[in-house]
Parts: structure tokens; sequence; C-alpha cells
């Protein structure tokens, strides 16, 4: 036993409406799987996925940037005080099986580029593309046309890294 | 919403059969009392209060020093996967509602020290004393004479720490 | 009075030889400005960017990952030992007045990513792409045609943040 | 080559004045020794202990706990900005060869514990007591009788950590 497998669910704190209700349905969607999602637990993309992960009776895990419980949004379950800045986004790439990002700033492109580093998948959503200097685009992210593909992918990869020795 | 109350159960990875069965006592009174536990998910007393907890139906994270998932003990129920070493403690210490040390080494004295440096409840249970320059002991920690004990002074102060605006 | 100013250099462990040649070159220029060299302590463009800065007098900080002074490479001359993994990336970006990203892979994109959510001027010498998904490219990051180029450009961007009230 | 060999110094932000004339002594013998100091950055002892290392000609590495490079105090040479909280204590304690404790409130007995964990040398100044559960006092720590004598302990200590293969 490993404990819960665990998605993590990546996007701004100012997202377009059409990225909120992305993120919310896949947040549900990963708690229909039987997975808890884990994301940095604040507003906009972490807070709809939060919302639908609640809604369809799934654990949510908010890992918070700042030393304040009440950070985190209200449907964060389990809320983990860090106090480290965004350093707090290796935490939230690391504790994942696999990571989904939808759309994002800054933050959510260092959470994929942290998520690569440890050798996590990532799912993209209609977020960053970028390519290294040689011109090889979208290295290492798996791109999703919908939420509901974006969380099929996510599991699979997840049950791909559970089942190595 | 503040997602669920947490209590800390801090302590060594090679206890005595004493405080073993201690710590698991103390988990099983936290999932009684309807909280959340939060240790550093290894072995020893972290062990045994994750063991009792989830026996009792309650909740358990584990916040992880390595780099791994496989490091945590059979029953944290939600690892967290930090990398972060020792640095990790600050997590356990400020996520906690109150947080109680069984017995423990130096690790053990660090979670007492950062949990008191972030103004969070600390009960003792056969655990560090600790005096200042000017001899005044035990600041901060109080202690417990029985698990039972421990727990009913952790929740209370929780619940103080909760309602306090 | 706030400290040396310091410019980071960022970039993998294992670059091509133009990309390590770019980096000494690099490394001399910020001693030759004055500037303190930050970087992640190790190898590649990291222990190349030192040993410039090092051969023109100036001085070096590696903030290493790992638990072991004796992982910095031999042109450190205060290594910084966090054992923080990759979170440590988001200290060289908040310790660095400006940063330069030479070549690199995924921790170096996490440097980059980091740098611009903590609002560091970012400059790029053959080096990551990035566009979001409206197909802005390269925001955030100011390209440089060569080593002197990106210098000048770290030491003026620097210089202007010191500046600012 | 390892890099300059480091003294820590840790203690609080509110020092009586005798504890100050002894961070300032400390720090200065540090520097007297060819050893650069490194400490939380701050005010009080910290600041007292740069003070007297860069009087004395020394280098002075100050880790900063916020994310601001202006919470240095005026005699940090190289601001170390971490926005980690206390969990920076790590850090100090970590990238020190040997630690003097001068003083200080609970963050000075978490950075006692910490160097302890990590197996680094701790040399005490009037400062903090432990005993653990079995009564066994002052485990870990060396106790000075006076600045001179803490700073020749430390060296001494940190030459032998030097020489072990």
């Amino acid at each position: 036993m490993m404990g819960a497998m665990m998605i993590a669910v990546v996007g701004g704190e100012d997202p377009s409406p059409d990225a909120l209700a992305a993120a919310e349905h896949v947040g549900r969607e990963v708690a229909r799987q039987g997975c808890a999602l884990i994301c940095g637990g604040r507003g906009g993309v972490m807070e709809a996925a939060c919302r639908g992960a609640r809604e369809a009776g799934g654990h949510t895990i908010g890992i918070l940037s700042g030393p304040d419980r009440g950070d985190a949004n209200a449907y964060v379950e389990f809320p983990i005080v860090t106090n480290l800045g965004y350093a707090r986004n290796a935490v939230v790439a690391l504790s994942a099986d696999a990571l989904i990002a939808v759309d994002g700033s800054y933050g959510t492109l260092s959470e994929i580029a942290l998520a690569l580093v440890y050798g996590k998948p990532v799912i993209g959503l209609a977020t960053w593309h970028i390519s290294d200097d040689a011109g090889v685009e979208d290295k290492g992210i798996v791109r999703a046309g919908s939420p509901a593909e974006a969380v099929e992918l996510a599991v699979a990869a997840a049950q791909g890294g559970r089942s190595r020795p």
C-alpha cells in the first residue's frame, strides 16, 4: 500500500470562464476515478477543481504557499500549510502521481517544469507551450483535448507509474 | 470552513515499547475526536500513531522528508512527498492545530521548537524538557500524564485556536 | 546597503561545448561588472560560470540541492547546503537581482518560471522558448545574442531594480 | 576544495545587552579565524555577529526567512533570500561547519535541534538547556564560557569535520 492515488491540478488564480469550467470538470472526473486531488489550495483553477472533486465525493488536499490555513479555498479538505512561497510547487509536483495543467501563468509553468524534472507525467489542457533551444516543441507535455481526456490520460499514466517495480 | 482539524503527532523512529503503545493510543483518540492526524509519515512513533488513527476510522497524512512516496508507513492515507529533508518539520508544525510530542530525539525537538515559533499549542508526553538561559523550565510545553489526556489537551487547544477571530 | 548585487546563472549539467564556453564567458563578465554570481552550485553550466567568475576575481555562491557540501563544484566559494531538492531553485531565483539562462533542461525551465513568478528579470541565451495558451511567445524572457550582451542586459535590469523605491 | 569554512551564529532578535556584546565578539573572532559567518541575516544577535565579522574583515552570509532582500541587516554581505519562513533554519544549520548559539528564543532552539539532527557541532553560550525524557542533560550541546572559547571550540570542531574522509 502506498496511499491514495493523487492527481494534481495546477492552474492560475485568474482564469477564463472556460478554464474554470474545465477545471471543475477535471476535478469531478478525478474524484469519479477514485483519486484524491492535490493542488495549491487557493482560488481560480484550484478552487474550481476542488469544488468539482468534493461535489463528486472525492478527497482534496491543498498545499498552501503562505502561513495561514485561512488562505485555502472552501473546498480544500486537508490544507497543508507550508509557508514556503512558490517553493511549495515542488511539493505539489512530487506528491502527485500525475499532473494536469489547466490554463495558468508563470506559477503554473513552474509546476509543469518541476513535475518534468521529477519525472512525473504532465497532461496539458489549453496551457503553456514550451520548446527547447533545438526547437523541439512541447517536450514532455501530453496534450488533451477535453477535461475527460485529460483525466483519462492522467489516471492511465499514474497507474503505469504505480505498476512499475 | 477551514478544512479538517488536524493534530500532529511527532516522535522518533526508534521508540521504546511504552512510547509505541502510547503513540498508538494517541492516534486512536485523535481519530475518535474527529480530527485528522498529521505526522512525518515514517516509522516508529509516526507509524504507531497512524495505525491507531486508521483503526479508529480516522484520516492520516504523512509529510515525508524524502523524494519517495514509498517511504511512507503502511497507515498513511495521504502521503505528501516534500523532498525537503528535516525542513519538512516546519510543514508538519504549521499544518497542525496542535502538536503532541511522544518521546523522540533531535528531530522531535526541532518539531517542538518550530511549533512554538509558529505559536502552535504543544503537548508533551514523556518527551524533551527545555529551559531557557534564565532557567525557566518547559516554556511552552504543556505536559500530559497519559495518551488520553494528551489528546484531550490538544483538541481543547485546537478548538480554542479555531474559535479565535 | 542591501548586500552585493547578485546575478544568477542557470543551465544544465550536461551542456554542449558552445553552452559551456558561453557560461564561462558570462561568469567572467558578471565578475568584471562587480556582481556576485549565484547558481545551483553543481556541474556543467554552473561550474563553467563559477570558473569564469572566480578567474576574474569575483565571488561565487552555490545553492546546493542535496545535503552535502561536497556536491559543490570546485569554483563555488560559498556553498549553501539546502537539502531542498529542486525547491532550491526558488532560492536561486529569489536571491538574484537578475537571472541569465544558458541552454538547460527542465530544471532550468523551472528556474526561469520561478524567477518570472517572483518578478525577476530573466535574460535568455540559447535557452527555452515559452508561449502561453494565447500564443504569446517568450513572455517575460529577454533574448540576448551573446554572453556579453546577456550580462549587460542583466546588470542594467538589476540596477533598475535596485534604484526603484 | 570545498568552499569557505563557515560558522553559523544563531540567536534572537531581541537579546540582552550582554548577549549583543557576546555576539559581536563572536563575529569578530570568527572572521579573525578566517571563517565566513552565516546566520539568519536579521537583527539582534544576527546583526551584532555580522557587524563584528565585517569589522574584522570577514565575509557574512544571511539566510533570510522572508521574500525581501531588504530584511537583511546592514552587515550582511551576501543575502540569500529564501521565503521559506523558519524552514530556512534548516539551511543555516546544514550550511555551517559548526554552529554557535547565543541566547535566543524558540527559533534558536529550532536551529540547535536541526543542527543536531544533521550531526553538526553545536556550541552554546548562555543559551537553551535541553534534556531528553531519560533526564540526560544538554545532550549534544558543548558549553562555552566566553565568546573566544565558543569560537575556539567551533573552529576546532569544524576542522575536525573537514579532515574526516
